[in-house]
């Protein structure tokens, strides 16, 4: 093995691997790839990825050519669910992500007995499989603190026995895991400021929500059923995460309608309706002129989510596909919602009810294609219904402005819990 | 030169500025780090990076040693302006972007005139320089297309003479640019989804402002005054930018507040001035459980804002230390700007009125060496006023729903003026 390494194909082979992982900015399919692209470098059947968290080591995933083999990838990979264990110098793993040094273990079998890291053979036992060597590498950010650990298993020799790592493999897996370290930082820094986005997008709903009647996760489900249509319709994934990021904004013109308006317990008055429709035209001033696109296209979502499908809507009458898809879609899962939830003002109607509604309005109020699409998903929406469930206290702490105290809101830390999970 | 290519160390140079520029997500560093390491690895002694922007040719940086060497490297580095030229065949660099080819000139002076691209002398003549050999090289982003042109100039031989680019050297640089495009990509994704955040919170800032007598700017340059104070307490880059992010937010509890308190024109009485201090525990409730870290610095500083030095401030009667600093830089940027701009109630003061007013409460309502700090950047402070000025329409037209249509809304596309700069 080792004559293959080090020469000008190998370096370019590592150049290219190199530019391969910068750009991919989705952390699961990067670490993917790292995983494929060692395994394939050093003929290794198996590998395992850990990533380090709050003094947590995370398994990440495992991939195993004899399992892929014996029960298919996709079965095999769906058994390795993500899971935590503590970080210390008893496995492995561990051992590397402390001391940021690489084990090279040539049988796992005959590991002295002094070493303070051991080999678990869990793994083995459940899966009727025979690890013997390993080569275990820390991952580390450009802070050269270990943020991960690639684990390599088996590697396969000319005859397709299994042999010890070599050296030179060693170094070339550590140049591997040098890149791939920078890369997870990057993925993760990513996601980070992708979900501080999200988080601010949630609070000015948040702030409606002290307006209007509507909760908070009355912004979650619509957003969520919003997505769950652009996914059936095929989408890729940046343009439904677009989507997702836009529509919690729909009604934030709300936020300037006046509280005798939005607040009058009867039915409003023509002059009082014509103001309160105003709020579609009020959300787009507040997100005119970004050029950021999910606010390009909440504005656009926040402008023609009351338009319908027979011209009767407002605010400019559009019908049919004049009106864009985000606005239609928009307004199919925003009336489902507050017809299926609890308002202040009234109970949750029973499914089949607003299924019923729902149906009776479609080619009226709503695109039909899109309603029969939405309501063919029914199993996905009483997921979300589940988890973005009301609470009593949704209705009631928040506006409640004499219950807030000082104490309630100091205690704050970034390790608690994620209330606002999307 | 040609032997020094392509060997092991070569490589593991290549591999190494790999990594080190993928770990730059700041777009000017990394555009001077591809530069050095360009120019480094090819000996020469001047190089220029342009990016491709909406079918312009932006000049981004040039590095010239010979000038460096004559006038300084810093005062030769602010001689050269970003520019935009349109991209045509004729120059060089727009020759590498719109075909994607490399051009390796020998001699510049010696261009075939059937050639479609020309030298263009001007930066001879105006900087006394002289040009022979160049290396032009585009670079490309995961797409493959070209988003940047790197342009080598002058290799310097053993000899210290300048000699033409040999074809090792033209491969090698081909690799660092498609390196250094992905890297650049990278850092333009990384902007852009920081300004669709920093956009986000001023929308939740304009929302405020639809329900308060403060416009869109009043939260700009209060952002701008926090940011400056950190500037001067020597806070590192990050630092300054979670408070510039953080600081727009302290007020968005007043969305929370009933129209009746908070559009009233004459004084509170005790019940709804305690109403209206509620603002504070209200923006901290919103803001409350995120772990995103401006969130959680916006959280502390919608808390803490209305805390006196003296002790006598609200929600918690703070007292000088006990306030975090970002709560006491806000109290002195907030109420600096209220004094000092046009409210719909009041005229500004004149600035020694309202420097006189913010010497008088140093010590009582604000931490006197922030204010003392504070009023030695005058400079600085006209200048903010300056570019985040209010106009006749920040007053009038947000605020007047019945003005608005559709008609000023729906004709928005992503090239449109940034409106809301920061």
């Amino acid at each position: 093995m080792s004559k293959v390494l080090f020469n000008e194909k190998t370096f370019e082979d590592l150049l290219d691997i190199s530019k391969s992982l910068s750009s991919e900015r989705d952390l699961d399919r990067l670490l993917d790839k790292i995983l494929s692209e060692a395994r394939r470098f050093t003929c290794s059947d198996a590998g395992t990825i850990y990533l380090v968290n709050n003094n947590k080591l995370i398994f990440m995933l495992s991939q195993v050519q004899t399992l892929f083999d014996r029960w298919g990838e996709q079965q095999t990979r769906e058994k390795f669910k993500k899971f935590e264990m503590p970080i210390t110098k008893q496995s492995m793993a561990g051992y590397a992500a402390i001391t940021g040094m690489v084990l090279n273990i040539p049988d796992v079998n005959k590991i002295s007995p002094d070493k303070e890291y051991k080999y678990n053979a869990s793994f083995d036992e459940q899966n009727d499989y025979k690890t013997v060597s390993m080569l275990v590498v820390p991952m580390k950010n450009r802070q050269n603190q270990p943020i991960g650990v690639l684990q390599l298993i088996n590697a396969f020799g000319e005859d397709k026995k299994v042999i010890a790592y070599t050296k030179s493999l060693e170094r070339l897996v550590e140049s591997l895991a040098s890149m791939a370290g920078i890369a997870i930082q990057n993925a993760q820094l990513n996601q980070e400021i992708r979900n501080a986005h999200l988080d601010t997008i949630l609070r000015l709903g948040i702030a409606a929500e002290y307006r209007d009647k509507e909760t908070a996760n009355h912004i979650r489900r619509m957003a969520r059923y919003s997505l769950l249509i652009a996914e059936s319709l095929g989408w890729n994934k940046e343009t439904c995460e677009r989507l997702l990021y836009a529509a919690p904004m729909h009604d934030v013109g709300k936020l300037g309608i006046p509280d005798e308006i939005l607040h009058k317990p009867g039915v409003l008055t023509t002059d009082e309706r014509e103001t309160m429709q105003k709020h579609t035209l009020i959300g787009a001033n507040i997100l005119h002129h970004s050029r950021a696109e999910e606010l390009v296209l909440s504005k656009l979502i926040a402008l023609t989510h009351h338009e319908k499908w027979d011209g009767s809507g407002y605010p400019q009458g559009l019908k049919q596909k004049e009106i864009p898809i985000e606005g239609r879609i928009a307004a199919i899962t925003d009336v489902f919602d507050a017809l299926s939830s609890r308002r202040c003002y009234k109970e949750p109607f029973p499914e089949e009810k607003v299924i019923e509604i729902m149906k009776h309005d479609s080619g009226r109020h709503f695109d039909p294609e899109l309603t029969e699409l939405f309501l063919s998903k029914i199993v996905e929406i009483r997921s979300i219904q589940i988890r973005y469930q009301d609470t009593d206290a949704d209705f009631d702490k928040l506006r409640n402005i004499n219950a807030l105290s000082p104490a309630d809101l100091i205690d704050n830390n970034k390790n608690s819990q994620i209330k606002f999970d999307f």
